[in-house]
């Protein structure tokens, strides 16, 4: 079917379930960041292929709300659809919220699959269009019903991951997080975000392109756990330590049913953030919800001995592929042809050299030239350029390994570059450095420390728009909360996040012109104690990305003497821990990379 | 009367209302940071006469809640008193409100002056005691009932501020902020915080010691504004001017019977943080509160132009004042004798000299050696004590000129000082400058900022425990919002608040050793405008305060290149604007006092 004659079969389903406005957002069953192929609704209504934006189906209209990053992409791939493109933040662009208010009115109704939407979401759809006569239905699946060829769920095999990476047992996880809930006056925690039941569980899975996550949602009450899940994806070891454990698999699809037999009086503590408005929706009338952060998410950030030490592994397994890399770049660009996609090949097969490599940590980034000015730009067959001996080449990847995941970005001289180009690649690692040498008292938030990663590039009038960090997930998720550095406090849940001994946060400012070139410099960064006085305790952090950051683009004249000492004990460090792991001709280039300036 | 035998009356009067627990707060009507005279109730009732305290009285108890600044004076002072210090913050000391909530029970009455408590804090005693069965009187002052010789209400004379000290007449202040109701949907705006009215109605006068404001409450709507004021303050010329501008004066009391005859169905406009409750529980039922920051906050901390450059000349003419005390200090002592006390009598009369000075701004704290370290000494006849000529000298003082108001912290060697002193007194420096060469975007908060001042002296493991920066009045109050620098977010109210051109805030960070010395180190900066890029506008911060830093307790080598070249400039800035106005002799020690470094 074409993408009009799919909205064509939809207006007939809402036709006969009398719906006069049908909603589709991006979201999976438990607001992943990305989705597996099942639930790709909107991409298939509307032939858009990017990572965010709703749709809106009307019988008069049909339109996709999506962001700057989209706007060439999505006005291609709706050209000839009928959809209408609404940027937003464009001027004289209603929102979603503005358009559903300006178009419904009493007695008419808006449809959704209400597994797609969370519960805060819902409600604030709820008082939008309540005090209009405007009612809402979260029980439907139109699109699915039209999708003949809708792929299954994914149920890729589920591995348990042992203590030795863990450095807890699964037993302990869940004592912590009961305890926790108990001491809030619940009976019952409804835990739906993905990350989080892989992170209580000690599994690992494979059902989200990237994310090492299994499909599932989980109950925890004082004596048991239910766990909605596939079994068939639990091979009988797992199934066995976990049923050891206390954990019993139900079907997925039960826990709806398992929700509204609640009974009355209990509470129940969940995140209305990251539960879909269904499964609340389920819950009968004389149960209580207790709204609350997922108790899971603080102990999953702040990262035990053993998963910081293991991420050290993990950073210097990382860092010897990168460094072949680049070495590898460096010593073959202009003398064999090289692509972004051939060079991201070229890394993938190095990382896979590495003992425990799992996969990708994300799709990675290798954008050459003006390519790199574009954030969230991955080459495809379309997009690919060859890379000359000239210019800048930015690669943004990351690895899963056992021993954790990573998240690092280079921006290398693949030949020369300008003086401009220099400066501010000179100006974007100053930022770096400052940040990751930050001392603080304990109870400093990334709200503190973020202008130090601004301040060289705001002092020339320049900026980046985007965060300069994220929390980073253990073999999980290489977005992870709440941690982060950021100067504007967009969400109050994230912004009094304090940085705990053993969350790992990434650093990464930025520089992008648009047409020309971009740069960025990420390190990961651990939160570790500093010194104890009459003031409390202090706390700096340590780098936990081992690869030099390259000496051809950088001035050092405009470095301060502590700025050049900061970057010379790095490069001493990754010299000590990467060249042993590395061939002679590559120590030796690496020698020369991580030189004293 | 004794204390006792005034708590003695206090409990017939509270007998006779049947008024089971009596609170008394430090607070004027107006929730002012300083109180005449008149409003001194809580000093009457228990001889404490610090700055900060609330007294409980009971028929069987009579208690002082204070702060650690406190501790020692308030012991003194409630000895023999039988009334109980209960040290706030103390492990098992109650706070107020459970001291209150266990002890008063069903069919119980708290009763105080509601003109004392405001609004907000009577919603959360209101809160706690409602579900308890408690009642709450608020239209009450027994300690008045039984003060027989209870001061006057001040009734300073009332001065114009011409528009070349303001930089806009007061017709122009009324549209701004008539204007700003109005886009709020407001009919009346009720405006009860001194300074506020003071800044308004361009009006100074003196009825708070060290805050020229007028004793007053007003009421604007759109075609009146009442100025409820003792209407022999004001001089006949002011008066007509302010009638000229729709300024009308009612009796101070008056304010109150007002309040309950606005007419159901208005709006009124106002700030519960600030109007007392007796006020708003004047207000019928039928009328609507719009509980807001008043809309004179932001305009009064944003400066205008010719404010600033007002404040320009106050700081050239506070800088020669307190550089001839500066060389009069190190020229002169150990060879005349001098104290805390008559240092300060020395400065006051140096101020003095300077054409438009108005007074201290607040009172000096003048502190040598161990007094220093403690943050809110004043030097009294008891605990005055002799400077000699070695160790540190800390002078935080300021001045009301009519073009604006200092507020100025050095601290000076009187002659030997320890290495240890050297290396705090560089940090503290260090934060001092560093904030105040800030180069930020639009944007920015003093939680973002706030680490460039504690950052040298986090490093050390040290650290201060106060907030780093204040908003300061023109010609009005020290301390003024919402503008400020601190690292934690304590009050949502002032977190938010972006950096404007034209606030001037103060850089104070400093360095305590209780029993030994201290630190502070403080200039009053103005936020302007830096570049305009395509990222935005971004802005910096000057200098206003041009008084030395004292090179004599600076180690040099403690400072990065970037820091000397800060303070060199700063130096010589001071050495040409202060320089023409001293004798030759005290020119050339500010030519010595400012080199380079």
């Amino acid at each position: 079917m074409t993408v009009q004659e799919r909205i064509t079969a939809l207006r007939g389903r809402m036709a006969e379930e009398k719906v006069d406005a049908y909603l589709v957002p991006t979201d999976d069953f438990h607001a992943s960041e990305y989705v597996g192929d099942y639930f790709k609704c909107r991409k298939y209504i509307t032939g858009f292929t990017g990572s965010a934006g709703t749709a809106v189906i009307m019988q008069d209209m049909a339109g996709l709300w999506t962001d700057g990053r989209y706007f060439i992409q999505a006005a291609a791939q709706l050209e000839g659809s009928g959809v209408t493109l609404f940027k937003i933040g464009e001027p004289q662009v209603p929102t979603i919220h503005e358009f559903l208010e300006q178009k419904l009115g009493e007695g008419m109704c808006l449809g959704c699959d209400g597994r797609t939407v969370s519960s805060q979401e819902a409600a604030q759809l709820s008082s939008l269009l309540d005090k209009k006569g405007v009612s809402i239905r979260y029980d439907l699946d139109l699109v699915g019903d039209i999708w003949d060829d809708r792929p299954e769920l994914s149920c890729e095999p589920v591995m348990e991951l042992e203590e030795k990476w863990t450095g807890e047992s699964r037993a302990s996880r869940i004592a912590r997080i009961r305890a926790s809930i108990q001491k809030q006056g619940a009976d019952l925690f409804v835990l739906t975000s993905l990350d989080d039941i892989a992170w209580l569980l000690n599994i690992r899975g494979g059902d989200i392109h990237c994310c090492p996550v299994v499909l599932s949602y989980l109950v925890m009450t004082a004596d048991e756990i239910l766990l909605f899940a596939n079994e068939k994806a639990f091979p009988d070891g797992v199934m066995r330590a976990l049923n050891e454990d206390g954990v019993q698999i139900r079907p997925y699809n039960d826990v709806y049913g398992y929700a509204a037999k609640i009974p009355a009086g209990k509470k129940v503590l969940l995140c209305r953030e990251k539960v879909n408005s269904r499964l609340t929706a389920s819950i009968p009338e004389g149960v209580t919800v207790l709204d609350q952060k997922n108790p899971t998410l603080l102990p999953k950030s702040v990262k035990n001995p053993t998963e910081v030490e293991n991420e050290r592994i993990a950073h210097i397994k990382d860092g010897v592929a990168l460094t072949k890399f680049i070495y590898w770049l460096k010593t073959n660009v202009g003398k064999i042809p090289m692509t972004e996609l051939s060079v991201e090949e070229k890394l993938f097969s190095l990382r896979s050299e590495q003992e425990h490599f799992m996969g990708n940590s994300f799709d990675p980034i290798i954008s050459y030239g003006a390519h790199a000015a574009m954030n969230h730009y991955s080459a495809t067959p379309e997009t690919d350029i060859p890379i000359e001996a000239k210019g800048l080449l930015l690669a943004d990847t990351g690895g899963h390994y056992l021993e954790g995941t990573t998240d690092t970005t280079r921006t290398i001289a693949m030949g020369p570059v300008t003086d401009e180009q220099k400066l501010y690649f000179t100006a974007v690692l100053r930022g770096t450095l400052s940040l990751a040498d930050a001392k603080f008292r304990y109870g400093t938030t990334g709200l503190n420390l973020d202008y130090l990663a601004r301040k060289p590039l705001w002092e020339l009038g320049k900026d980046f728009n985007h965060g300069t960090g994220h929390g980073v997930g253990y073999f999980l998720n290489v977005h992870e909360e709440p941690n982060s550095f950021h100067w504007k406090a967009t969400s109050a849940r994230k912004a009094d996040t304090v940085f705990e001994e053993g969350m790992i946060t990434s650093d990464e400012p930025g520089y992008y012109v648009e047409g020309g070139y971009g740069i960025r410099h990420e390190n990961m960064i651990v939160c570790v104690k500093d010194k104890k006085t009459e003031f409390g305790q202090f706390m700096r952090f340590e780098h936990l990305t081992m690869v030099p950051f390259d000496l051809d683009a950088i001035v050092p004249e405009q470095m301060s003497e502590h700025e050049r000492a900061l970057l010379n004990s790095y490069h001493a460090q990754i010299y000590a821990k990467i060249a042993p792991h590395l061939t002679d001709e590559e120590a030796a280039w690496l020698k020369n990379a991580t030189r004293e300036i």
